[in-house]
């Protein structure tokens, strides 16, 4: 019988993809891979992981291991528990979103590398849409390996040009349609795999 | 005054660099790139390095915080320390080097992820060369970031199609010649970067 949602079962492999994207876009593999076809000696200034500050939204099963591995590389640690806990992120006085949730903005100001494991509910729909992106240091490495509909996809696109670049695994529709932009984005930007960071053969 | 030697200085930076690249072929990301361009939805079998051997020639302090990092990921190590404290690696009774030095096979043999930290000496010129890469196990990542002479780039190049990929930061010449033919490996057999795994801002 195959277990849809074991929990804890996959926590181990999205971990390994976060921190593969974390490294991917620091190392600028993308530079690395052009600059061979070009037969280009590239001596550019490579940037580390350690002393730069991990943001887990969500802190589950998958982010305690994301946390876990982010420390063994000497990286600083923040996180966001899952909403419900915090109902102030999602509604103020008026019962209203308000435009930037409170305890969100000073996690993704100060986070390097943003880590979103949030679930898909109705109240993380768009989680992660203009207003925290902005809000994301220029340069941050963004991974999505929650629930895809915790992200505004066209939020996204309209950022990367001033983030590091982004790592996804999980989206708004599933497959990914043809039609979408995410598609277009280059290699520098925007690594995208099909939902199967945890698809492993134990 | 610039220190062109720190012991320990580089040590982490090279230590996430190997971890980049171990995760970088197991994660197979030249797939996932060729699958965004090709706008392809591509549900794969992804690799775990957590339960994988981690194997280390050499155990200075760079391969020391490879180690950590691997264990960190649930990675079982095994190493050989640096030439000169074994000297039966480098040369049998008659004096010549054997084919395959003795300890330096079994190390090969169960390591998924080889990372190589020897120092350039005249006893570890081509340390790897094709019976070492002959030995190692089919889909192997190879790491290289001690330095270049260690390693017979001709013998890695023919071995490449078996390994499951190979990132180099050192070489044999550096720059690397423009004539060299690892600069026409493809994205998913090799990774090169122009000895700047370690040229960080700190």
């Amino acid at each position: 019988i195959p277990l849809s949602n074991g929990r804890g079962a996959f926590s181990s492999s999205l971990a390994e993809y976060a921190l593969m994207a974390a490294l991917h876009f620091n190392k600028q593999v993308a530079r690395c891979q052009q600059n061979r076809r070009e037969r280009r000696w590239d001596k550019f200034e490579m940037s580390v992981l350690r002393g730069q500050t991990l943001g887990l939204l969500g802190f589950g099963d998958i982010a305690q291991h994301v946390a876990r591995l982010g420390k063994a590389f000497g990286m600083r640690v923040v996180c966001l528990r899952p909403p419900g806990r915090f109902p102030e992120h999602f509604r103020d006085a008026s019962g209203t979103r308000p435009p930037l949730p409170f305890l969100t903005r000073p996690m993704l100001e100060q986070s390097d590398v943003v880590v979103c494991t949030l679930p898909g509910t109705e109240e993380t729909r768009h989680f992660l849409s203009s207003a925290e992106f902005d809000a994301m240091k220029g340069g941050a490495t963004f991974v999505s390996v929650g629930r895809g509909i915790a992200v505004d996809e066209s939020a996204l696109v309209a950022a990367l040009p001033r983030l590091g670049g982004a790592a996804l695994d999980v989206f708004e529709t599933e497959p990914l349609p043809a039609d979408s932009p995410l598609w277009e984005q280059p290699d520098s930007k925007l690594l995208l795999t099909a939902h199967n960071a945890d698809y492993t053969a134990d």
